[in-house]
């Protein structure tokens, strides 16, 4: 693969130099008098990206996954019980880490490409009169079908339920990149990471947890050290780190925040918008031949991710690994049930309209090469009629 | 502090400059087709460092404790009983974390600046009849207190005894530093870290993982998903990771393992020796005056790291925040009970002598500054005379 | 300006990753025992780019300008004639050096959008039975108007001339991106620039120097101290240099070297070939609105830079700048008497297909701005077409 | 030689890391309209480091030589009458340069380890009353020697002699390290390169011109394009360059100038006389064995460099080549007619206490390895127990 091009993969996202010069830093002193002066503003203005005040942010050296884990075994203990609406991959697999953790989980089954269903929430949570449910576990933005779900609306259905739960938002793939309102939707856990919206390398995960969900942690039995909340925030509040930090993934969020706060977090988002959007007229354009995206209506659009059924008779694993093989360029593949039938285009993080349309472009020559019923071109002039005019 | 000098802390180490190149890459793509060819060798390569053959290595983004979780709960169930010394601090946090997992700790209390207590592992595990210790836990060099201990010994203890418990290894400060020999000493988990002899940025814990312990895995109860050793064997037989994996650093560990084989190992060993003796030639020079290792005898000398207990009536941590504020350069405090009582040297990884010298005459000065009673140059003079020597 | 876009001038030209590592080096030694060891092989491998055997690889810390005042001080005296053919701004440039050294210079006029006029120089050369002609100055490429000249075509010239004269050639924009023929067009000097196709940062002039012309050195008047030939191959047989090197271009050079080899000088000039060739395919679709290149001739088409007229009554400098301002890339704007009329697309260097597209799709979209009659997608799939099937 | 190590070099000097950053630059464009954006500030900021309100700042693409050679050829005529006292080898380069320019030079011969002889350019400027000589042409600090001669002292001369000649001064390795004002002083052009005091690599030289030389640039008939002021400030009055510019060394020089004014020049220039001090104190404790500095007194003392005889009997270039060789670091050779006799050891630019006792500790080794009859530790205890005091 040419380092030269970019990545159209939903994260890792493509690094920019500012962040690359941020992360190589030398070796410093973790425990030396100055430490403490880089770390806490760093977990200060992070919050801003969460739009909490009141929440705290926690940093760990791990993958999204790891922040997931640490959600759930600081607050909750075997048995307890937690609801989740399967919709995707990651949703799938939150599933999973709550039934190995022990805990009790119901699951609601959706379809692939919609999002989470506010009124079932409704439904099953005031069913649940002993509020037996701990924690309503949800996907922000469903990586796998290119969706987006209405984190207010779910929390509007606790209200309406006035359901106690705890709640936990995977924001891995959304948190920097699309607005997020910690306090306002009363998230509980929101979990992001450093190699999506924050244009990083991989390797740190980012937690904004709110008092309610501090309040829980001294009752939580799940065993836990490495991800123990309780030793980190000890830590944090004297400046330092319960081990080792990843110094240059702080020094790293530590620019990307600025960068974030440079362009305007607002921006970013608008940005984002524009780039999908552009993406999804040349789908549109390409409509005729059979493509269509896989979340199921406008308002589940994710503006960081699209996932694109290919036409009936092709294999979009065949069109992503000729992509790679021939133009040197990487496209995400679909995953789990839609694998084979979707790829996907990342286009979050640190890109421009430039870059997007090298990306249509290369996917329609990709398309072209294996027959696909395309006219070269189309998708493109799509994308660059609505980049000029937006 | 000045990023041009050295730090002198036992890790994170300094970055060898061609280490600094190989993690800095841009985005790729881990789902690639090629990802596999990076990656497969490095695990493969990694082995050598632990002597291996039979051993599976295997990478987690996190740090050494999250390695060391990942040895636990991938191999123990709630209320199993392990043996652990505790004579320094890793030692104790090792200890802590167990029991936080519900484990049945029995801790064999040893004065710090002594190391692994073989002959009384032995009695304890003659006389477990009944095998009730399910595992071994040992910390290799003991960072707190500049202690290498004797893992051969161990393991011959743990032969007399005639016992099966597993025999697990924390040699984040040891591993590529001083010689490790997983297969001879029948090591069955052990643990290391991408910042210390490693020479890369903080950020992953690497383990090397013997067939027993592999077969304990499906047994052993403990609840984890982010550090399950089983997503991670079944997604790296495939050349891939089972979440985002840490691109950069993976990167890193192919360049640093090259850079340990071109030097060779047997080479490595033998610096960090020299290094780490012409260290001991300063404290010796300085003993006159009080100054002491806190290793209490020769054969427990760390190669690694010295701790050295300061002359009664000064504080060692008022010496070390001196050196960082006046002269810009890192030294370790003393933890634990060590703390205002020692400082620490960490001489491990990407050292030269002349590196080492710089730091002998900074502590030096810090020293003569506050009174301590010393004759500038008297450890400096007998470190060259070591070097040039050998 | 993103820098993330890639830019499409041409030259200086994008930087590949691996050549921005090569050239950030921490400073070493130029006197040191090991410089030679580095600095040696790259001159001699350099010879290849050139295709010669028996000439002299030069490097001096200048631009090309001064590699080209570097080929003229060293081998002629004030009032020498030369001959050189005025079919661009580089060519001009040359003239006006010479000039300025006092040369008396002989021009001949060409159309812009020409190249170098073998049967006039042919004419000239047979009609100066006095030899007083000492050097023919050619531009290789004439990187204002996109055309290569046939530098074998000159040397055929030459030689049914039967005359001596020295013939030196500007390739800065040429070498390492086509073929160069230093001995079979018996170039006598041939003057290249690190920042083209040896995809280096500015700062380094590439020459390779003949003996013949070497052999002229001596008896040579102009003043010259910086630039002169003698002190650096006086250094240079040592294995130094005969003021501070520039290091970091040097380990670039190398580097350079290393990955145009590894490619395959053949793949590399196929490669600006067939990426040439897309643009073209998509100027020509333009050509219909009445775009046109500046090149009279396809045998002229230059393979590192287009010079495109843009239709009448439309202003080039306006369209360059508008793409930069609202898309943040850069394409080269009309040099001299194409100012206004005509921009420049560079595409050599390190560039794959995938950025060529992005390029072609941002300049459609800057047009549509900016009312050109054009169809947005239309240059777009014209190349895309082209590379898929090349 | 290990790039760990710092040089001790007096040039190209250890270049931080924020420079190394900040030279690592992707290509932009030169054209583009935010060029002179960071271009023209640098030129203004620069002044600063001159200290001249009135001058103008010039950079050219080469090293410090061809500053030099820009000087005297934008401003002298052939057969123009120059003064030079020759005291080192940088003051002999530049008389070699004057008369291959085909200038007419009266040298005044100083022994090696004397300055500027202020009386005796007064005597000759005195009797030149018909003010033949154009030009004084001055090294500031001679780097082989390690002098630095009053510049005040020359200017003074000059004014009792009521001479208008101009006068340059070479300040390559004193500019931005030790106080230089140009309009006190009266400097007309003064030159300084990118890869000393600027801390950044080779590749820039970095000229201040009086308004007095740039009136002379009109009638001076020596040849020169690529060094011609006129084009430059043409360019750069439109805030370009007249040919591809050293964007990296640029931005480079940018960020320089950024450091040097966070850190304050006076005490940039305080740090120098620190550090210079130290390594004198050092050979002061060395000169009992009869090591001695070449400067022949204390007011000649270069603050960037000292060059430093060796006992009789002692090679020195054996005993940098071993230092080299056997600790992977770089002293300076004695140069011309000190070599053998002398070796350099270069305190300029990023360099801190810390490293400067590295290199005093290495060289007592290699000094004890080669029989030299030193007591390992006496020149750095001399060192440490200056600067713990200053």
């Amino acid at each position: 693969m040419s380092l030269q091009n970019p990545v159209f993969i939903p994260g890792p996202t493509n690094i920019p130099e500012r962040l690359r010069h941020a992360m190589n830093v030398p070796t410093q002193d973790h425990r030396a008098p100055d430490f403490s002066d880089t770390f806490l503003p760093v977990l200060a203005d992070a919050k801003k990206v969460f739009d909490t005040e009141e929440g705290e942010v926690i940093l760990f050296t791990s993958s999204g996954t790891g922040g997931w884990e640490a959600a759930i075994t600081n607050t909750l203990s075997p048995g307890d019980k937690v609801l989740i609406a399967r919709y995707g991959m990651f949703s799938h697999r939150w599933i999973d880490m709550c039934q190995r953790h022990g805990l009790d989980v119901e699951v609601i089954e959706c379809p692939w490409g919609t999002g989470a269903p506010a009124d079932q929430f409704q439904d099953i949570l005031s069913a649940d009169t002993e509020h037996k449910i701990k924690a309503l576990l949800v996907t922000h933005n469903e990586t796998a079908t290119g969706v987006l779900s209405d984190i207010g609306a779910v929390r509007r259905a606790m209200d309406s339920a006035e359901h106690p739960a705890l709640l936990f938002v995977d924001g891995v793939s959304s948190i920097a990149s699309v607005p997020f309102k910690m306090d306002e939707w009363g998230v509980d856990i929101a979990v992001a990471g450093s190699q999506k919206g924050f244009m990083l390398a991989t390797g740190m995960a980012v937690l904004a947890v709110s008092q309610k969900a501090l309040g829980a942690m001294e009752q939580a039995k799940l065993p836990r050290t490495y991800f123990d909340f309780r030793d980190m925030l000890t830590a944090n509040a004297k400046g330092g780190f319960p081990y080792t930090p990843p110094l240059n993934l702080i020094y790293g969020l530590r620019e990307s925040l600025k960068m974030l706060f440079e362009e305007g977090l607002e921006n970013v988002y608008a940005r984002h918008h524009r780039l999908a959007e552009g993406v999804r007229q040349a789908v549109s354009a390409w409509g005729f031949w059979g493509f269509e995206l896989c979340a199921k209506s406008p308002d589940l659009y994710s503006e960081t991710v699209s996932a694109i059924f290919v036409p009936e008779g092709f294999d979009s694993n065949v069109l992503v690994e000729h992509a790679f093989n021939k133009y040197g360029i990487s496209f995400g593949v679909g995953l789990g049930e839609m694998n084979g039938k979707a790829f996907r285009i990342g286009h979050l993080g640190s890109l421009t309209e430039v870059m997007v349309l090298s990306g249509i472009a290369t996917i329609e020559m990709a398309m072209a090469d294996l027959d696909y019923p395309i006219t070269l071109g189309q998708g493109v002039a799509a994308a660059q009629e609505y980049y000029r005019k937006n």
